[in-house]
């Protein structure tokens, strides 16, 4: 056993060091004209600031509901287990927090580098951006697996208990990341709306102009919530996947030994290795789309991913003669994950109807912009629902070709695997388009030569291109983990009621009456919390807008005589943002404990599935609406519809603004929220018997 | 068992006398001024044009589905009852049709007669037009109670048997409800919405202004989307749910008989009554609130229909010795319906938070009023769902308390025919609403004095009430009816199961794949076919905009010397409308069909199951914040925030253009797709199976 984890340490192990070459290269380049300094300045105390007063609210979260965690254990005749799953919660949590600061601390970092690469060439400027993408995703990534690794080990690496307790881990993962990626999530679109409405709108000066107070706590915002909660989110999502796979395993004991057990991490791990290969591709052209390097080595780390699959496959699962049936269910995971890509791209790309939709119904004012791109949001859970249906049922159809016992639950966890096996590359992607926004920032509010502004423009573009598609990749790799997790708490509910010598629970019959209204509730949860998520953006983005206004009232700032004060904005958003993540959150802890609690474990099996269908689709509209929204008002800004500052543009802005919270706190907050639930319902099973 | 018919019967003919009397005595009324009956023709003409080409295309594809439902049932083994209950969906499809027109004849009669009595007397006005509602209500449930209770004697009254034919008479009225409400919808909304955008937004003037090319197409709107469209609607509503409390009926007919299969017809007859008595007593008085009156009369509605509950339940049901926990469970109806009045109340009335939430939300422009506006929206699921929930499992436990196996569902039975005794009472108050509206047009386009605007535009304020009001009543009682249609395609699936020789169907199982997958595709149907429903309106409103605008071009529009072209957008309208309501449509029919044939009756199940608390949450949500922003801008209309003019009511006013669609096409769509898929999947079983 040890031999197959030895694999996936040593991976880890050269990942990291991978991260820490790039990271000493990066932190040598240069930093650009002391005006860049003084921004990027700004920016990394603030996001410090905000992410240790965030933080320290979280730790004091987690060690209360570390201490509950273990009284239920305790008190529920678990008392063997209780320190051990209290303990992991915490490993998880903290696991979870270091993940977020270090893509925090990276990307404060690389946004000065980039903009001062652009001031002389935009593939060094995407080479700097990308790379320091990749040191948040390849440490992210590495860490998960250790410390599932580590911490199956530490807790007696017995393969048929141990991953029954290291489920504290990924509790404690989702519990840090729910409320990183919420306060992080307001916080950035507090900023950015409040900053948009009074700036773009009311005073009609442009994006990121230095005179606007609130553009500091605006790219502040890109920190904490696209990198920092981004990070949080998908290191809770390996974590959580692996371990679910993990309690499948433990069904298939007797068939596969302990690499069934171990063959999640080990996958993801060659999945690691392969996208290393994938970021070394990558190299910056001057004068090149961004998106085509990007895209190649996306493809390339899919290929090699799929390669490694079968490998892997034949080596630890390969005693079954029907191995090769569960290599195809990874392929169809693999295949998931690009035809999310294509999807996202066509409703968030201005090149397709979509797009190009609304900003048409632009031109007939806000109206039926939003009518259109709410429309569009709607639409497209659509293909994804059905692609996502289709990989469960061929991946779960070519589990049972094995013709091993529960086997067809196992075809949907390898497909979830080979989903998740190109997650360090995706990470990067993902935290490249923050950084490059923030650069681009940091060059406008320098005030920097237009070639170096144009030069930060493409690079943003393809940011935000990049950044619709991760979130696709992540809604997409959600869903399928979260059947995973659905079976891993039959599984772990059956065993707790086996011990009790009562029968296993294989069915949610969702014709009873407390079922259905479990499940009816569940699917309220998630409407409930996406209103709390977008409020708490509305009404902290109103905090900044009455004090810009406040602000913008003194002529010297207008004139661009005088800095405006941009840390009592930064003050009030850190305030609203901490002070309207906790409802939220604690909601969507406590609810479905109510709910288990008193109306037990089927109806809140029931209450589990249907919350996640509901999170998986609202948060695909919220996302991209948003996603559309934005990218309508870019595709104005580029001429047509009458361009800038045309009736047009800023009806597409009044879109834009309204899509802010959507895919940016609400839509990303749900990708947590339905793993936390899968994960809680799992820690807290012991209650709902 | 014609003894107890006999009493539906005698009570729908008095309903229908009392129709006939109102009818009459409404018609002898004064007409109003040349220039009123001059708006009040154009609006009769154009929505009698309308209603007559929707009705030719719906009557085209009914009498396709008709010939499709025999042949499935002749070729599926069931040519007993093929014939039989193709006819039954003829005579439902027909009947529905009937209801539409009758609802839309009234109120464009009553519409002038209201607007002339209000040149004296307010007391006048509302006494017309809630009249006119009445009049509606009470032919449209008595056809509804008539329409089944003659079906089931013509099929031949076999207490185990016809009930399951009766079914197609479900579907017919479910299917041309369907297409009239989204049809109406679009009609109505796409004529607001341009007619807001383009005079409001744009030109400024003032809405129903008589320079506005859309004006008489936007009040045309109110005649066939609220009254025909919503009439057709609750027609449905009280078919669908009788039968299916009939299925059920036939499970319990070893105990009760034929009573328990009669038991919802008469009761519903005897709610009738009950309402017939409201209606009567609700008076105008000149400088009172309207909203007193029509509560008064709603609340001595709801007691009679208590004390008719008990003593029909104790005539047809004593003879079990716990019939008094099924009073408690209609007990539970009755006052969920109350509950449901209230939360609506809450959530769109600008004397409580949210609407005033979104009016604050006005102040910082469109961005944040919509922001908010969305997440209230989004709350509004939160204690709706929680009654739901509750009054589904009390009426469940008191049908347990009976002692009667299967008596928990027929408690759910009960409750649910409990909130429909009050029916008729409610489509009074619902009909009402738009017959006031467009009696406010035709006072604001025949420009007569302030005061009779004045008197009007109180009794135009209620209509919103009791529009937002009756909606939130459609989607209670649809939540219930629902959850009984299942429990009949589960009885229904069974027979057909037990004739080949298998077991009942009982379970719905969550966990298999293919359930989970069904119900995946169900709740993202609902999201694909609200997104279909709002594109409808924005596409067909943008034509509007475009045809009025170059009408605007002409000065001597402007200038009001010359008379608008209204018969042009009143013929775009209708355009738009039938086209774009076919697309929508079929695909709600179809998707389930495919699904079911596929992947069989039970993941059709979970399709239909989760398809329904879907699409009940996003009504709520479509029609609470459509609601709660028309509010918010009539609220600032009243002087707060600035008043009329300000920067913060044209925020309002785009905050109302995005909730029309949701409120008044999408959202009520909704109410009809969830029973649709349920008399639909009854209907055609025998392909699922």
């Amino acid at each position: 056993m040890i031999d197959v984890l030895l694999i996936v340490i040593a991976i880890c192990i050269i990942a990291l060091g991978l991260a820490a070459v790039l990271t000493r290269n990066l932190l040598s380049q240069d930093e650009g004209t002391p005006k860049m300094r003084e921004v990027a300045d700004a920016i990394r105390v603030g996001a410090e600031a905000f992410i240790k007063r965030q933080y320290s609210t979280i730790a004091m979260l987690a060690i209360v509901s570390a201490v509950v965690i273990f009284a239920i254990y305790y008190l529920t005749g678990q008392q063997a287990i209780a320190l051990a799953t209290a303990a992991a919660f915490i490993v998880g949590a903290a696991c979870s927090a270091v993940a977020g600061v270090v893509a925090m601390w990276i990307a404060v970092r690389t946004n000065i580098r980039t903009a001062a690469a652009a001031q002389t060439s935009d593939g060094k400027a995407l080479d700097f951006s990308f790379r320091g993408g990749a040191i948040s995703g390849l440490i992210i990534t590495s860490m998960s697996l250790l410390g599932v690794s580590l911490t199956y080990i530490a807790l007696g690496a017995d393969p048929t208990h141990t991953p029954f307790v290291i489920i504290g881990f990924g509790f404690g993962a989702s519990f840090v990341a729910l409320f990183a990626q919420l306060g992080g999530g307001i916080y950035t679109k507090a900023a950015d709306v409040g900053a948009d409405l009074v700036g773009k709108v009311e005073a009609g000066i442009p994006e990121d102009d230095v005179r606007n107070p609130a553009t500091i706590a605006d790219l502040v915002g890109d920190n904490v919530g696209d990198c920092a909660g981004r990070g949080a989110d998908l290191f809770e999502s390996t974590a959580a996947e692996n371990i679910g796979a993990m309690i499948l395993g433990v069904a298939l004991f007797p068939i596969f030994g302990v690499n069934g057990i171990l063959f999640p991490i080990v996958m993801c791990s060659l999945g690691l290795l392969a996208s290393m290969i994938g970021i070394l591709s990558v190299r910056g052209k001057d004068g090149a789309d961004p998106m085509d390097a990007m895209n190649r080595g996306y493809y390339i780390t899919a290929i090699i991913s799929a390669i490694f699959l079968a490998g892997g496959v034949y080596y630890l699962l390969g005693a079954n003669p029907g191995w090769m049936y569960f290599v195809l269910a990874g392929l169809v995971g693999i295949a998931l994950s690009v035809a999310f890509l294509r999807v996202t791209l066509y409703y968030t790309d201005h090149h397709y109807r979509p797009v190009q939709d609304i900003a048409n119904a632009s031109e007939t004012g806000a109206g039926t912009n939003l009518i259109m791109g709410f429309s569009v949001g709607l639409e497209t859970t659509a293909v994804p629902a059905i692609l996502i249906g289709a990989s469960l049922l061929i991946s779960y159809w070519c589990g049972t070709m094995t013709g091993i016992p529960s086997g067809g639950l196992y075809g949907t966890a390898v497909a979830t695997i080979g989903m998740l096996m190109v997650c360090a590359y995706v990470l990067t992607m993902d935290t490249f388009g923050p950084i490059a926004d923030n650069a681009g920032g940091i060059v406008e509010m320098s005030q920097a030569p237009d070639e170096v502004r144009h030069r930060m423009d493409k690079l943003d573009a393809a940011g935000n291109t990049t950044k619709a598609l991760t979130k696709g990749y992540a809604i997409g790799s959600a869903s399928l983990a979260v059947f995973l997790l659905f079976n891993a708490y039959m599984a772990d509910i059956s065993k707790l009621l086996i011990e009790k010598g009562g029968a296993a629970f294989t069915t949610v019959n969702l014709a009873s009456v407390p079922v259905f209204v479990g499940a009816l509730l569940g699917a309220m949860l998630v409407f409930l919390f996406a209103s709390l998520a977008i409020r708490a953006v509305s009404k902290t983005a109103q905090s900044v807008i009455d004090a810009v206004r406040i602000q913008f009232r003194d002529p010297a700032i207008m004139a661009g005589t005088k800095k405006p004060d941009y840390a009592a904005v930064i003050d009030i958003t850190t305030q609203g943002a901490l002070k309207n993540m906790v409802l939220p959150g604690a909601l969507v802890i406590l609810f479905p404990i109510i709910i288990g609690v008193t109306m037990k474990h089927e109806a809140l099996a029931g209450f589990l599935m249907v919350a996640t269908i509901t999170g998986i689709l609202l948060a695909l509209i919220l996302n991209n609406s948003g996603g559309a929204w934005d990218n309508a008002k870019k595709y104005i800004e580029t001429g047509v519809h009458g361009g800038k500052k045309s009736e047009a543009h800023k009806a597409a802005v009044i879109g834009d603004t309204v899509g802010d919270p959507f895919k940016d706190t609400a839509g990303p907050s749900l990708h947590v929220l339905i793993k936390l639930l899968a994960t809680l319902t799992l820690v807290l099973a012991p209650l709902f018997i």
